[in-house]
């Protein structure tokens, strides 16, 4: 129904959408080739109508093994996640995935650019913190420390991302600082 | 119905599977983190019920704007397209799309590795083409050449990828050869 499609296609879509223009952006201006990845979904049922497109009839979302963003620039191979919260005092690790980190630990080993988006939405606030800040948290986490990252702690160990008309989430700008 | 659902899991997956056994074989040697991007699906219709999984009941399935396979290997961003023919004696550039050429130039531009897959399953071969020899074909087709690529032409431009028990298509150890 009309109901169902509109509810899935507000579901969250801020911090995403900006990065999606800035991504758009900086692909039209040949600085970086970044993408989303397409959601994973598992296919179970396709109709092949006579004269017209297939259909997917029957499908589900499947949890991603890895991060949602990844492509190149300036020779490095870039890689993160993005995540929002409404949350106004911490950003809560559940958020992440076991697979996620796994893969986050892969790309740094490999020698590749890993990092995490926070949105704040509260303070319409986006940071750029890099996996091994994650990484102490999560490792925290795990030893029995707090399930959660308080809104301080990401201020002072993060950088905040700058916000313009088309770079929205200018993240290259971090990575300049970061890496070059 | 099953029938319909057989159809979809069967289509031309001989490549894909193998090359997905040895991006897993190399993840799971640490050797690379190379994974295929997920099927680009439109959604137009989900259901959620209650106590449930979401259910997508329609969508449509996207043409891809970039290639199948990215990641990183000894610091390298790596980007490929996969192929496979039926055909005898030639691979169709019908099978290659101007967004995925426009890509892959981008990718070499910004310092990446890109490259063709060819399988001529005829013959089970497996072929490794420099995007830049796909380029030169491109381009002839472009001026009123062949539209294209005669099966001894991609033996004559392309490396033949080696075949094992874990890593059956091998793609890796061409990569050793030209950039390292
Ligand atoms: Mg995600
Ligand atoms: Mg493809």
């Amino acid at each position: 129904s009309e109901k169902e499609s509109k509810s899935f296609s507000n579901r969250g879509m801020t911090l995403e959408d900006d990065i999606n223009i800035t991504n758009q952006f900086y692909l039209d201006t040949n600085k970086a080739v970044i993408h989303k990845k397409p959601t994973p979904v598992q296919i179970v049922n396709v109709n092949y109508p006579k004269r017209s497109a297939a259909v997917i009839t029957e499908a589900y979302f499947k949890q991603a093994s890895t991060t949602d963003y990844n492509g190149l620039y300036r020779g490095k191979y870039i890689d993160f996640e993005a995540k929002e919260t409404k949350n106004k005092t911490l950003f809560p690790l559940a958020n992440i995935h076991d697979h996620q980190i796994s893969h986050m630990e892969s790309i740094i080993g490999h020698g590749g650019v890993s990092f995490l988006i926070i949105r704040f939405a509260a303070y319409d606030e986006t940071y750029f913190m890099e996996t091994e800040k994650l990484f102490s948290f999560w490792n925290d986490k795990l030893k029995g420390g707090k399930k959660s990252i308080s809104y301080e702690q990401v201020k002072q160990n993060s950088f905040l991302i700058p916000f313009q008309y088309q770079t929205r989430v200018d993240y290259l700008s971090i990575i300049d600082k970061l890496y070059f």
